[in-house]
């Protein structure tokens, strides 16, 4: 099945354009400094594909700040890719001439050509395989694109965080503690939950199917971090408590063996 | 601070003693077959060493089945190491004749001396680690008593599990489904609960923090498991339906590298 791409539904776009990390990037991703810090040492003159690039942020510091030789991204969504593009034209003290190119694909569906084989250095995916229904093929395509030794860095919706078919974060009415009200975390596949419209599809996996979807197909695990508000973070965005009762982010790092 | 042992707590042991676990060792243990795939395919010859070794039940199964050359248990009850030996006791037949010995100590405390460095092919921990109070410290001292290549395969009490403060299995009382109230994921350390008797202690620990401590300290991860009931499995044992709605062992394996 194609995935839902609801990011080209106009009213989750027009909401998710609102938030932090739309308006102000990588800047705006509190998990990004973590998940940053389980990327190669040295991207100069590397090869990188962004699978679920969104407006492109990653792609654009890969080859300003990192120096990337050429970057790829790749996103089902037409709003989405738009405004990448534009985003990332090319120009004087840009940094990205002719560096960054992107194209639409569904990520259930990618296929990449043989000469791509071996081709890069890292694979970044944020916040985008938690929408796939077979991660095991799309792990696989990753792996055949990694040349030796390189690297596949991504973040995902947690699974405490997605197991739960229904609103999950509540108060206990006698003390009024919140709560994560977890169910069916060994149930995987297909949640359907609001977010900014109703039924947005997302895919539930357990940790071990996380885990073991890198170990069972040629990687080695070398990064992992559920993330988690510092103390200062916390008084700067008291809303960030939930992220104590459970996590939200799952961020992984994985060498190509 | 030396661990609890609530095992030597005459209340606690007696009830302890009629779990499953207890009265039919391994096969009274649900999650085992998944852990025995995690080890080496052959211990002939080899040395184990097993940390909580409780009635001694793996360190027979090792010199036995497993075809061991030696297996030293090590545990923190008098108790438990008490029913080991009399029940690893040599004697024609046994298979375990001067292969299996046992020796109190307290992990959180335990040293092991230089003769014994690069000693061990296996070493295995059963639902005892999240007892310890200073877990990267035994970690790295497993890490040194370890062939190179040699594995360290264990089980403990799920995060999930061990995150809340209090009893978590609560029933909506509007729908009649239960669910798993989880609370204080990312506060790690203590958690004083009923299991028999009143405040039975142990030390909650998050994923990221089971995984990092071996990435840390040279393991390569190469087996990971949230222990999940098979629909057979529940046919047989219908109380087993929480263990869907969040698991209860985590179990994991690594190799020195």
């Amino acid at each position: 099945m194609p995935a839902q791409n609801v990011y080209d539904n106009a009213t989750f776009f027009k909401n998710y354009s609102t938030l932090p990390r739309s308006v102000h990037g990588l800047d705006g991703a509190p998990e990004w400094p973590r998940l940053r810090s389980f990327l190669p040492p040295d991207l100069e003159g590397r090869r990188v594909l962004d699978l679920g690039c969104g407006f492109g942020w990653f792609c654009r510091w890969a080859a300003r700040a990192g120096g990337a030789a050429a970057v790829r991204g790749i996103d089902i969504s037409n709003n989405m890719l738009e405004r990448a593009r534009a985003m990332s034209a090319p120009g004087e003290g840009s940094g990205f001439d002719g560096i960054i190119t992107y194209a639409r694909a569904d990520l259930d569906a990618l296929e990449l050509p043989e000469e791509d084989t071996g081709r890069y250095d890292l694979v970044f995916s944020s916040l985008a395989l938690h929408y796939l229904e077979d991660l095991p093929r799309l792990v696989r395509l990753v792996h055949r694109v990694l040349a030796p030794g390189g690297k596949l860095v991504f973040s995902v919706e947690h699974p405490i965080f997605t197991a739960p078919p229904r609103r999950a974060l509540e108060t206990d009415p006698e003390t009024g503690r919140k709560y994560w009200k977890l169910e069916d975390y060994q149930k995987q596949g297909l949640r359907s939950k609001p977010w900014f419209v109703d039924g947005v599809e997302k895919q539930h996996r357990t940790m071990t199917a996380y885990v073991n979807v890198l170990l069972g197909n040629g990687f080695e695990l070398t990064d992992f971090d559920e993330w988690c508000p510092s103390e200062q973070d916390l008084k700067a965005h008291p809303e960030w408590e939930a992220e104590i009762i459970r996590p939200l982010f799952l961020l992984m790092g994985a060498t190509k063996k």
